[in-house]
């Protein structure tokens, strides 16, 4: 199945636009798991038996497995969601980008050794450079827009003639790069005018959409800016402020609960949104 | 000591700008080399050896190891190069980039776990997520400015006002970044006029410039545009046209050649225009 089919699927089956980040820190782990000898792996095993219904992805952070090398504990950690939640996409958050040799040993990265349904990339280098990864038509490829950084526009709002670099992106993404119908594009939360604007430029193609939760964007304004023509289109990505909801015995009924809690928001949303189109 | 001091000292010692580049391919690999365990880091064991004394800096290839799962052979081949020519510069050719929270977490990974003298970055974030880099005053900041992919001017050369995205970046680089003192700039070998152009805006920041030997560019011509005042500023790196020059036994040896022959190239060329340049 395609990267865009999985993630549709996903969507209807759990209701649920909701991704949740795993990017466990050893200093914020839950005390009793950091003595294991495999602490990310049991933290994030027991984040996703608590919220594999829940959600319509997971995408774990590469940074934080590759500061303290832990590849073997994301390897077992994606095998793991695909056994259990085969349904689930698999996005690797690992914003690749190089000349068009190294990217294609960055797509066998991602793509055979992870075995990730889809990959985040930068568009520094262009589209020959993107197309090892965008070659591979049943995988995702998740082009950086605009990001959720507060300096983000230094580089991303230049004007480049009558519009700004991060819509130069979105236009080059919906009109020359997606020749195998497996792009979306990473826009912040915390840019709403931009999420309204990159939304008109790529028509329904889908969104990564962090920010929200630790980073402090509203829901309803998200939901409101960011979806698509049937209401969907999003992956809304939290990560702290899901994954380390709590730190104690029960972190991860905590991280379920403050799952269900963005899931159903979401969608509360999104209904009136939909309805308003309606109208 | 600084990632600058030691490029300068490096420099200086083995009178040399060459930086090989350690990308192992284990499909290039030399046979007898394949059977063995740790096939990459005996590669690398034995292009080290026989180039330590040639090089201003060694360069491994990130997703080379990213891909075959060779973190460990990353690690060890650092460390073989830091107890052995602990004058050579170690970069990390990683092209990270990811907001600031995650930007930290690739800090620790280039600069602790890996302990790299520097790493390459991507811009698109803006100085905010560059920052946990640029902080770490005694390591080195390399910047994609133009890189050497055909189609790097796709995103690359939009026009910004009056200049190109790529000198935009050269510009921040020289003027707002480089707080520390500790950036340099990637403009590939590929790109001449650039590279005469970037010279122009960052004075004698240092370069990084990919794209000699394998990819085709001149070595005469990338001197006489890409020097600094002094006739250095430059870390030219190749790859594939040394560390693939034998295939046999003696491969170690024929890149020794290899390698011996460009950094003579370049360092004749460096002579003719200091020469040039005191008329």
């Amino acid at each position: 199945m395609t990267f865009i089919n999985k993630l549709k699927a996903a969507w209807t089956k759990n209701n649920s636009l909701l991704c949740v980040g795993l990017d466990p820190d050893l200093d914020k782990l839950p005390k009793h798991l950091k003595e294991l000898p495999h602490p990310f792996f049991e933290f994030n095993k027991a984040i996703i038996d608590a919220t594999g219904d829940l959600v319509c992805a997971f995408k774990p952070q590469f940074a934080f497995y590759a500061a303290y090398g832990a590849e073997k504990e994301l390897e077992d950690t994606i095998n793991y969601i695909r056994d259990k939640y085969p349904n689930v996409v698999i996005i690797l958050d690992s914003k690749r980008g190089d000349v068009g040799s190294t990217a294609s040993m960055y797509a066998v990265e991602a793509f055979d050794r992870y075995n990730a349904d889809a990959v985040t990339i930068n568009p520094y280098f262009g589209l020959d450079s993107m197309a090892p990864f965008l070659d591979r038509a049943d995988k995702g490829v998740i082009i950086l827009c605009r990001t959720t950084n507060p300096g983000a526009g230094e580089i991303q709002d230049l004007k480049v003639g009558n519009q700004k670099l991060y819509q130069v992106i979105a236009e080059r993404a919906a009109t020359v790069w997606n020749y195998n119908n497996n792009i979306a594009l990473v826009v912040g939360a915390t840019h709403l005018p931009e999420l309204r604007d990159v939304r008109t430029i790529i028509g329904d193609m889908p969104f990564l959409i962090p920010g929200i939760g630790a980073q402090g964007a509203e829901v309803e304004a998200t939901v409101k800016n960011g979806a698509d023509s049937t209401g969907a289109g999003m992956i809304i990505s939290a990560s702290r402020s899901i994954i380390y909801a709590g730190d104690g015995p029960d972190f991860a009924q905590a991280a379920a609960a403050e799952a269900r809690k963005l899931k159903d928001e979401i969608n509360q949303y999104r209904k009136l949104n939909t309805a308003a189109k309606h109208e």
